[in-house]
């Protein structure tokens, strides 16, 4: 495992230090990771949490990490002795991987003594926004196709390890496959992949490449068909390939498409497979996919099953960072919590303040999601009665809520530096993000101009907003 | 060292089996990675090279990855004991990291046995297309804004390697140093940062804040003045800080402006510090920067002396991905060279055949470079000759250059599979980009409308391309 302690900003260890010399390091202090919304993603889904649980258990500085930071010049030997023997000892509480999460709530919070909490920002927010950044992508591309989405991306990733755990995101947000033979090996994900054209390209004729790999793969003879002319060559000489397969007692895979009218030609290679005896081959289509290609593609009546996705994926193209944030909501005096607020000009900016809870409300009658509801830690939300829900900045819209059940949405990940979350399979994590999707109306995730969800706060957690919002200013 | 052998996509490894059952496998053959002009990017800044080298040194399956591959029940024991033991032993020649390049010609080329060029293929697209991408993007940033731009990326990278890589990557392009200490101490590049917003709401005011700052780095004191209000109460607390400072025998070093309109409040920030008696504190300057909002606060004046890029700068927001490809240019038959070519309807999309060399051409008057000149390998440019240069697609334009000199620019980086090429610091290779880059009339690298820098074909490898193009389509 890659000691990655050091991966973080500079000015973490120089708040570090300055926190030590005031003998604040050891002050218990709460950091929630959330993000604020934008034009391309009201809702997300959370992953992320795997890769900082197993980060935040294996922070320790190694001796050529305090060598290095002591060349520096700006740390004492006081500070430095203190880091050598610094190990993660705070709580963690996060929603699970899959969890469908929305602007504004905590999706993972800290509760740490204030160097360790500060230190491990950066790295959090790097595998938190990262993460949940590609599995909402893939969330809306898988729905746009209706399944059958591999993730093709690897070689336009920004560094290995974007195209690796860009893949497992990507398969919580439901692909189903991945290129990357690496990420297939470190989480268990079903790999996919036959030929390039360079492979055409290096026989004498398309016919005999064709023929020299059914020979290597007999029972999983996928072709792809575009390097000279779709229609007159490619699907022709896949079909005599896939007769000779059958006529030896093998049954091809299909063809795959990587350019041109992919309506049109996957329109037209199904007939001629159809009509050649081969209605189970089938048809992959790639090249510069997105939710929206997809969709265009279906609407046009494309015959595709399986969809290549690459570079958009991979990278997010048209919203390339998620920009969560990591903002301080209390720190502790002699056990006593001292909420906190970071104030802004934008009402929308103002932190919540104080150690939370989330919870989702859903109508018993139909089991689907109503609102999220943040409350202040040890709040209860009593099922048993009408529920009062308000905007969170206008105040004035609000409903009323009744037959509901309420569930937390943070649970422990990290107790006293140990993880105490259970270990999902990807399959789980996946599986988990499609149940829970289910619950929410299409309205709300649909792609063209969805409903916003509801992110309410309790009664108790307005009122020390507003206060605090009052009181503002004292600091200045 | 991480063993990235198995970052590579199936295909590789199925085509790599293909091969092996055919006798192909050792079969020399050449690939060129070079990318495709779009929109944004009409010259890049090439890297990536040095960890493409890392790489093939490196290159090899442990024991667990062919357990891993037998588990697919995809490829037979005889594939799998030949994968054993392999390791890159081909030639790999590569532009200089820095270096200054264009759409369409070579920036590597891979000269190896069948299995080896196509198993590397995605590992090295990966790490040239990331970091070209983001050494290209830092480029235009910080030629926007003339010098002093530090990477602020990390929390909005694309997981950890696009932090760490990019950081390295934004040096070559032009940054002077990163908030990213893992990228400091792997790469000595220098790190910067002082403190967060949550450490200004940490203290019962903002001037025991900036105090306590103080007092930890007297000598690196730079302060973060817009918590509360930036010209009533940050900047005013900060020069009583710098002011008691001064007064024990220390010089401060400045402020950062982290949010609000820069333009203005840096210029007031300035007349203060100046009033006050601090000219030589430096103003800092972040948040939602890029290369447009740069050049829009110099346009409006405004004093800043230092800017402090993240996410735009470490995702290469306005263009998540460079689009390089690697394509087949010939194989090798009984030791004689068969050049490939890849047919397209469209034109800009039919590759370049043979193994090539790339020429810079320099007026010897000005030493400003005129075109680049792409030739068959063995090729001689001669220097005392008049040169004639055509338009790589349409013919009928051309120019003659006399009094030139031309410099190749792909270098052996690999040959045999052992590193040949020097190794660079990144200071080096930041110098030599900026060297480089001096050597271009603006109007080629200016952001808005430049002009389109020549790539030419030498008469001999157009005639061969040309003829291959009539002679097409025969493998279909």
């Amino acid at each position: 495992m890659r000691n990655l302690t050091l991966l973080t900003d500079l000015y973490e260890l120089t708040m570090g230090q300055g926190y030590f010399r005031e003998g604040k390091h050891e002050q218990l202090a709460v950091f929630d990771i959330f993000f604020r919304p934008n034009k391309l993603i009201t809702y997300s889904v959370a992953a992320g949490m795997e890769q900082a649980a197993e980060y935040l258990e294996n922070l320790h500085f190694s001796e050529d990490d305090i060598a290095y930071l002591r060349s520096l010049s700006l740390f004492d030997e006081e500070f430095l002795a203190y880091l050598k023997d610094l190990r993660f000892t705070g709580d963690v509480y996060a929603v699970r991987e899959g969890e469908i999460v929305f602007p504004y709530e905590p999706i993972l919070t800290v509760k740490a003594p204030m160097v360790q909490a500060q230190l491990v920002e950066t790295a959090l927010l790097t595998f938190v926004n990262h993460q949940t950044l590609i599995a909402s992508k893939s969330s809306k591309i898988c729905a746009a196709a209706g399944g059958g989405v591999m993730e093709f991306g690897l070689r336009r990733a920004q560094g290995a390890d974007a195209g690796v755990y860009g893949a497992r995101a990507a398969v919580i947000g439901g692909c189903v496959s991945t290129s990357n033979v690496y990420a297939g090996k470190l989480f268990h994900i079903p790999v996919s992949g036959t030929m390039a054209h360079s492979w055409v390209m290096n026989f004498p004729s398309e016919l005999e490449a064709f023929r020299a790999y059914a020979r290597s793969f007999p029972d999983a003879c996928l072709l792809l068909v575009d390097t000279y002319n779709t229609l007159k060559s490619g699907v022709p000489h896949a079909i005599e390939v896939f007769k000779e397969l059958r006529a030896a007692g093998h049954e091809p895979k299909g063809i795959r498409l990587d350019s041109g009218d992919l309506a049109y030609l996957s329109k037209e290679a199904r007939k001629m497979l159809d009509k050649a005896g081969f209605p189970n081959a089938i048809i992959c289509a790639s090249g510069d996919l997105d939710e929206y290609s997809i969709r265009s593609l279906k609407e046009q009546g494309a015959k595709i099953d399986s969809w290549g996705v690459g570079t958009k994926l991979i990278t997010s193209a048209d919203l390339p960072a998620l920009g969560g944030v990591y903002k301080l909501a209390a720190v502790y005096e002699d056990g006593v919590e001292i909420p906190k607020i970071k104030l802004s000009d934008t009402t929308e900016k103002i932190t919540n303040p104080s150690l939370k809870e989330v919870w989702r409300i859903y109508d018993r009658e139909t089991d689907k999601a109503i609102a999220d509801y943040i409350t202040r830690a040890g709040e209860t939300v009593d099922e048993t009665k009408p529920l009062e829900l308000y905007h969170p900045v206008e105040r004035w819209k609000h409903m009323t809520v009744q037959n509901f059940r309420a569930r937390k949405l943070l649970m422990p990940l990290i107790e006293g530096g140990k993880r105490v979350a259970p270990v999902y399979s990807l399959g789980e994590i996946s599986a988990y993000r499609a149940e829970e999707y289910a619950r929410f109306w299409e309205e709300y995730t649909r792609q063209d101009m969805p409903h916003i969800y509801k992110v309410d706060l309790s009664q108790k957690l307005y009122e020390l907003k507003r206060t605090m919002v009052q009181e503002s200013g004292k600091g200045a």
